[in-house]
């Protein structure tokens, strides 16, 4: 039997709350359900286990993983009615660059740190990542913060045969694929595109940032699909959606003698499990990888990343 | 300049006027909107020339086409004001096997014959091919009766160098590509379908004759889709829809940790045009083959039919 | 205090699983959530109690009424985690119209008998009703056979100072009365109805029985909305809906100067629940009635009811 | 037979070119599609004639009345294929309170000025009820600026036996009224509302404007609903839409036992329509008003108004 992976998170947030609860959910129940990839290089969902914690807020530190997860802003709903103590204590996490030691010596032998923080913060998150190097840990960057794509980084970790894998986290099903699709779909059957639009709306704390800040979103969303004809409307913070989001989708187009085409979609899904179906995966990628000494970026990662090495800064 | 493609339609329903619409619009507008592949084996839209029509009802024949293709029960819509006549003059078609020989010789020397009649009759499908054959044109069967299945038959076309293409045309934008491609997606990203629906609604008599005899399409489509967690509802014929088709799809799947993932679509299409779409790509490709000398079965038309020679008769 | 109202209900199905689920929840949480009437003539939702079941089908007779509830095809969701056992023993109930003395006796004291029992069987809800009368009790007939309408059955009901209402349950919250508040809502608004129609999906043995036998129900569809305009499409039995019910309802309109107004509207609701949110009224009507001594029809059911007396049997 | 009532139109924007187009449309076809009040107060729809109209802009003033309602930056579509010159060329209009004189005297015996320009200048919507003050009109203001509220200026109307009427033109069919319709149902049926979002998306030069200045718009939609559960996503300005205004609405509920009740809306309106739609009607009761002497504010308006007289300015 294969040791069990040793992941230390950082941020005990939606993500992490879905992560944790799913790791115990899989265990419990021996179910695959919702799961892309059953073994990454061996390694199954079972054999992931959180051995170190770290957040800000009073309303963490100090406290049981399991507990933790469900304080507020947390809103990502309960998957289990009990779910017992983790035995993890979550630790203070970094306000600055400063205490960088502290951190690599409180990883408690973690393989990987898988960095679920907001965005926002980049020094924060070297920082974090620095402290991994310094542990011998893996280090996966789930923010839109530049750390993979920081090549003086890069070649430090690879050096140390250590992977470095990031930025910014792609869902496993989200609105812009969904869309894309949709796109590419008409196109591919003749269909001439007239108008479409997108909706997004969210109830999480992330969202309620990207609504404070929508532009660089909303303009990496219609980069996304590539057309003046595909309008991206405001994204709307609805607090009572809680951790679901929600879009709209409209695609009109033209067939034959420009004859009307009509397609509305309707998309409900939780983030925070779509991040975590992911974050399963790149973790195992980045623990496969520091067990058999290969270091730096993993391009087998891309796939599940929006800004992998060699997209812009 | 290439010398137009001169073609008999075999029926005067929805799909034929919009057919015969389509060639009037592009030939006036120069648009290209709604067109999948702007010249096929060198002929474009505006090379295709319907120089012969037969139907069967009282109200159809001996009326110019383009007064025809408005007779009850068709209700595609007009898709200009003004009409101009055709020139070309419906004649009476066959109501069984008998006059195969005053068929061919009122093709008026059309290279292709396109059969858009309704499915059900196969003896008449078969007269009307017999009649094509005569004449030295290809044939093009858009019914769901097998007749380009029909080996024997198949290879007579083959030895005069004719060619013979179908069974049964697939819609340019369907409700079944587009269920199948949302579950395909879905099942890329590794979720899991929990259970899935289909609503089909329609205003044509093609559409009032599959409710009649709904068993047959519902077990097609649920094969097509291939799960039993995917329900086809009863097929709703209403009439006031006219001549549009709309579609109600869900899609409920969990993803991490089981959680939910509700995709609702909404599809309105005009049944009538997504067939003409299509038919224009087979008519040319009968037409280019014909023109060099390449008969019997065309493996570039297999992925415009539902049931190419092949799939079970 | 008041004393609790001692109810009997014919028929274990999941309109009776809502109910006792539903029972169980309010006492246990004192929430008001769902309910329209806390106090009916004195009665709040906490003061029912159900003394008495019957059933006919093996897996469920002889069984405490809260596991029995969840006995196939019942497939109401579970309300709550943990139900203990309700101490009520379901009993067998009739096959035929003999047996009235046997559960007039088994009623224990019930002073509301509440009949649940699929519609169709004329002859038994008389005999419930028979075994009603002769214990003393109110009778409630929450099917579409004609019970209260039975002039003669209510005039001795009436004489012995004994409730009687029904027949039909209406829903909390159905279809219906949704498309027909919208068309309402156009027509005060000046707007000219061009099309409107309405899909309706489920999964309960009730909807599979509905389907087996759809033109009863759709021709009442049809007339309550009283329009050639308005479409009903074929029920649609999908099992893997549960007890969930799905509605789909369009609305095309026209405005100024023929401006198309289109409304698209989909409604999921549990109709189990749906029909207990109204049984609890009904029931305290009965029992607040029969405390006072007034038999007969109460006039005051009749806005709950689908088929009241004075409509057609 | 009666009088044509005379009317000038103040603003040519989409609103007028649904008027205009409309009462052309009507006179052609003899239609009441689409109308609420055949006749009000013995003034059919085909008995109001514009004869005199004011706009600003270059692309506009100097041209026939029908070639302007199509200038930029105007998208409410073509009702007909031809209309014919309307025979009233549009003179300028005023761009500050200067002018009155010139207007009063321009107005050529219009017995209601029917004010339809923009909102945000109620300087200038001030002068122009002054003209026709000095002219001997009613006036009706559309826009949300107050002037029926100005309790001086009502107060000169009705010494002049003149009509004033205003504020804030409410629409036939509104996103509001709909979702305060739907609301108010579940809360009738007793269910329990859980949450609900309005999305509103819009393509006009109008929408264009409250996407700028959104808060106002939000705020007062959201009074309108009275409650926290009910959230206003911001507006989503599209100008591939058009005149057409587009709103999804969503209503989760809970009914008994908290069983899930969700009702998702959505609605396709041309906003021009609906306004033109109130707008026919004010205009009629304003003239037969100045025709029978009754002058000052109409209380028979206040329901086609969303600011009468007696709300707050």
């Amino acid at each position: 039997m294969i040791d069990s992976l040793r992941v230390a998170v950082i941020g005990v947030g939606n993500n992490t709350s879905a992560l944790v609860q799913g790791l115990a959910f899989y265990r419990n129940t021996g179910s695959l359900i919702g799961i892309a990839r059953p073994e990454v290089d061996g390694l199954a969902v079972g054999d992931v286990r959180v051995v170190a914690a770290f957040a800000r807020s009073d309303g963490k530190v100090g406290k049981d993983l399991h507990e933790a997860i469900f304080a507020a802003p947390n809103n990502f709903p309960r998957v289990e009615a009990d779910l017992p103590p983790a035995g993890v204590t979550v630790q203070r996490g970094l306000f600055d660059a400063t205490g960088i030691e502290r951190i690599a010596g409180a990883l408690t032998g973690a393989e990987v740190v898988l960095y679920s923080a907001p965005s926002g913060r980049p020094e924060i998150a070297l920082a974090y990542a620095e402290a991994a190097l310094a542990a011998g840990a893996a280090f996966v960057n789930t923010t839109a913060d530049p750390v993979a794509r920081d090549a003086g980084l890069a070649g430090r970790f690879a050096a140390a045969a250590l992977p470095l894998i990031g930025d910014d986290l792609a869902s496993q099903f989200g609105v812009s694929v969904l869309h894309r699709t949709l796109l590419d779909l008409l196109a591919a059957r003749g269909l001439t595109l007239a108008g479409s639009y997108q909706v997004n709306l969210g109830g999480t704390e992330d969202f309620r940032n990207l609504v404070a800040n929508p532009d660089a979103k909303k303009r990496s969303k219609a980069n996304a699909l590539g057309s003046d004809l595909v309008g991206i409307a405001p994204l709307g913070y609805l607090p009572h959606l809680g951790s679901q989001k929600i879009a709209h989708l409209n695609i009109e187009a033209r067939g034959w003698a420009g004859s009307a085409v009509s397609l509305d979609v309707h998309l409900k899904v939780h983030d925070p499990a779509g991040a975590a179906g992911v974050n399963i995966d790149l973790v195992r990628l980045a623990g496969a990888a520091v067990r058999s000494g290969r270091g730096g970026y993993l391009p087998e990662a891309a796939a599940l990343l929006k800004s992998p090495p060699g997209t812009a800064v």
